[in-house]
């Protein structure tokens, strides 16, 4: 029931605020003898960490993780893995601004109305800053997966007004992960303007999950799908998440829609690589949009604690379209959902051959 | 942990295969006290209920709920209640034709393929049957959130390519639960021609939740908007799902996009009412797109459990568009969702205010 | 976080007050392709059933149980399995005389102030009646151990001041559950007084789990013994519960308690076969002792709603010592505890040979 | 379903291994505004801190705590509170001597046996530093009791043979915890002997909850009692758990065991304060057993990883009884154990007035 634990099996709990001392989490549920050392967790640290291009926030933190228990020896115990990021770059700056006023469309107010108390600084738990303990527990799934040859890997499709022409998911080895290089001119000019206005725009993003075995998910009400959307929508800033080819489905018949089946497999693959909530063996997709987000330069109107009109600059290191950094979040988070689907299929279904009626 | 229990606190759990003898679940952690009884609930289950128009399925139901416990001289006990609703209408047909054969975009390939044993009987498990359960269960949830005042509405915007000219979510007191009457002569005649191609297509729906207070919604992971999404995503057949201004979201900058503040509220609502994961005070809105069925008369291709190729045409009650009645399920679902958080919210946050900081 | 849930993977939700409808419950988390029919689990019921000798209560039920789904062609298909008992013997007798009165040391006065609101029939939830349902769903789990070898008998070994000379779980064919069957005579004196008297007494009894294997448990708190524990605990009427040779503890020194290894095995079993709450390959047992029931002819004091004092009596059908019920009763929780964490050892462990280093 | 996590609705999980870098945990749930420094926890880490008297171990840990998160400004936030304590004296010793050997009736063998790997230094996850942990959590649930006036206290009433003529916990400020003051001198003379000797007793506890509210605890399967019996059971080394009057309750018939009431309140105390799994308003009071110590220097018999027999002698630090240092510990976890409780009893039975029929 703890509201800061993701997942049943494989879960992690996390605690943290943006400007505390420090970020972490306790990992339970990982199985023994699996190798781990910090490094494989830094390296998805390194590709979540801001200040790594002129887009993204400036805050330097080295985001460095200590594991603190459940490894021995180079492998994993079966006991629950503590990580640790201590916060190094909070700058004791003065907050007396945002202190008393709530930022528009930011969880200030939420926060405030609802605990009665809250930790301005940098957004306190609300910050995205949290997503660093996500991506620390991510890379511990990954590596579970991959012993399983199940890939997870995301890409940026659009921002703002600029779409990839084709959506190609291996391609996404620069610093937008936009998926088609091809746009990267035009990118680095829309990113020039929105700086200089203080500005933001939104994002369209894309996982794909390939080679994920037939089987995993749990109707009716822990299904594959919707734990994806769930944690897909967790992340900060998302406002809509679809499984498959959603976007095409208003204008397609059910006889165009459904994905046939043949001898040598699946003819398409509108459903996403998931039917009634479980895995069919093919890939899986998802895409999800994020909004612009609301901590920019350009002035605007709210209200203080009083109730008072004021006027709101949110000065400080912020990013003109967040929906970049997101990507190594968003694997992470669905690496978390395949694993723990992977693991109560194990406790469910062993013994069960779990294979498809045609050659795949 | 079990796969079939829906929310932490108020929680229900199901049972029940499309064909089997009964459907039926349990609620627990429903508040005593409660006036409650069987009418109630009929008359939820009784706008779910097939048969009712000629666009929706033929199999006639009566969906007579029975309650077993927990309600005593009118009110509820406090202990868990136990609701039954027996199948009436399972004709005893021939299933020869389905028992070996995966019907495309069906849960049918994914059940046999985990579990190695499945009811093919009209689904089994995976047939919408399912949401005779979570229609009654939310009508008790309705009742919780009527004594705070918080109503749940939901309506369809989009069938196939017709689309609502406004969204009114007050207008949908007609067979489709369609907001925009004028629309109804156009959807008639695409329901006319559906019919006789036997056919399918999809729909877009949406739900309002009027007058929820400040403060539902328990962060980082289980936010409000992230176990929305997951309960709609629950539903079968939804693909895609939204809160607030989604659609918008790619064209807009942050300094469009953002909800300003001001001493008499929000200036706007693209944020969906959650801020967070929290509930802002403002209306909540969201979206989804389910998918045309794919259970269609329109001959396809598909295997048998040998793996060899086979034609398929699914004949039986279906309907057109399964959206139509998708409008009472998802806000039993909803309706779900928050009465979970209004008690959570009591359990952690009781003696605190939870008020906004403007004249509401 | 339902209350009236037990189980993490193999889970039973339950519901029914004594004099309701019905009892029933939902067991989710049951691997597909177990064999199973409804006389398996009434031969479970049947040894639980009221009526069966002269020293039980004299309610004549037929605990005649339906599974009402997750079940097809004789095997479980992986879903929820519903499963409903019809209370058929609930005496529409005149219920006033407790109606508003507090049965000394029963659940009436807790109910009361809890919830505001009971249902005095009989005791209600509180009754044992609900534990007809745990039974059902520990009939199912008992088949589950078979397939793996492993045993669960219960005995009681002591009722009253008359106590085993020897204790011997194989020998409990008899009416009482009495493992030393040469105290019969006495206990049939024993019984003749105190039904004449309108009195109880209390009784001790114990679990033996044979064969289990090694490694069932989930330290820090899902230990197997901490959850043993709660599910004997969770019997009405239970005050004590222990694991191995409890008793005797604080007469022996450490060198004497220690259980020795060598390569032919465990010296000795004091620790009842867990060791850091995970099972060590040796017998499981454990004792438990059961209060003298508070439902006596004997006329006693107590207060009514407004808190005057009055006498009370209470009638109806009432057994001079429920410890003898509690049998099939405590091995269908030890069982429903053994394949939680037998499945759950299946998801973590999956892959690991789980063997002891010394011949077994 | 982690097994690292204790509680459901204020919840802590931990990690840690005796010989890691550091003891932590997460404690979720804790309501907003609740007042707390690290030196309200430290108090409490320093009533368990070993090396106090000459009969607990000399390990030297500071255990000094720190708050990571979760606080701000002296008040909790509503956000998890992380805390962190480091491993200090670990003794960079030699281990080869328990590396391969299983110490007998220890967790080594269950360990190595369920995960196939294991930190063999001074019991890895199994030692009883954990609960260090333990009590660092319950310090914040023993602050949010003491806001509600609850108090729980723990004292030891036997140890080996020598037993409390009169229980009495209000005297307990000595260093064995002993609820009777005048056989300090008996057990100063028997410890004197155990460590000369290097051998060690078991030992008897109570715990009394005064001013504990009717209404704690949630029927059927989170009866107030049966988390009692688990959290107790939880504790490293504990047998045996006892609410109320237990080991009297075979001598007593029902007329003379049931607690009658009168309009002046309850005439007895059999029950130990909790009806029908629900606090009844009385005083609650448990006992429970704990084994002597199997960690002592005396030789004894055990098998090595290739299951060879041999002697072994467990050197280091350990306690003639660890019954002592358990008292912090039992009243930590029963103060989880009640804010749990008291919480959800928030959630359910909101506007409930709650209160017993007499005058209390």
């Amino acid at each position: 029931m703890s509201a800061n634990t993701f997942g049943k099996i494989f879960s992690v709990t996390t605690f943290g605020e943006s400007h505390g001392t420090a970020m972490g989490c306790i990992i339970d549920g990982c199985p023994p003898n699996l190798e781990i050392n910090s490094k494989d967790i830094q390296a998805e640290l390194d590709r979540r960490k801001p200040g790594q291009s002129d887009v993204t926030t400036q805050r330097k933190e080295e985001d460095a993780v200590e594991i603190l228990s459940g490894v021995f020896e180079g492998k994993t115990l079966g006991t629950p893995i503590g990580m640790i990021i201590y916060n190094k770059d909070q700058q004791s700056k003065d907050y007396s601004n945002i202190k008393d006023v709530f930022r528009p469309n930011h969880a200030d107010i939420t926060y405030q109305a609802k605990y009665g108390h809250r930790d301005y600084r940098g957004g306190g738990r609300a910050s995205a800053r949290e997503t660093v303990n996500w991506v620390a527990a991510g890379a511990i799934a990954k590596k579970i997966l991959q012993k399983e040859g199940i890939s997870v890997n995301g890409f940026v499709s659009e921002i703002g007004k600029i779409k990839a022409d084709n959506i190609n998911h291996k391609e996404t080895g620069n610093k937008y992960f936009f998926c088609d290089g091809s746009k990267l001119p035009d990118l680095d000019s829309m990113f020039k303007d929105l700086i200089e206005e203080g500005n933001s725009v939104g994002a369209k993003l894309g996982i794909v999950i390939e080679n994920c075995p037939v089987g995993l998910g749990d109707p009716v009400f822990e299904k594959l799908d919707a734990n994806l959307a769930k944690a897909i929508m967790t992340i900060n800033a998302v406002k809509s998440v679809s499984i498959g080819n959603a976007d095409d489905l208003l204008g397609l018949k059910g006889s165009e829609a459904r994905d046939e089946i043949t001898s040598s497999g699946y003819s398409s693959n509108n459903s996403g690589g998931i039917l009634g909530g479980i895995s069919n063996g093919d890939d899986i997709s998802l895409s999800f949009i994020i909004k612009p987000t609301s901590s920019i330069k350009t002035k605007g109107k709210t209200v203080n604690k009083k109730g008072e009109d004021v006027d709101i600059e949110v000065t400080g290191r912020h990013d003109p379209c967040v929906g970049i950094r997101a990507v190594p979040i968003a694997e992470a988070m669905v690496s978390l959902v395949l694993v723990d689907h992977l693991l109560l299929n194990r406790a469910l279904c062993a013994g069960i051959e779990q294979k498809l009626p045609f050659s795949e």
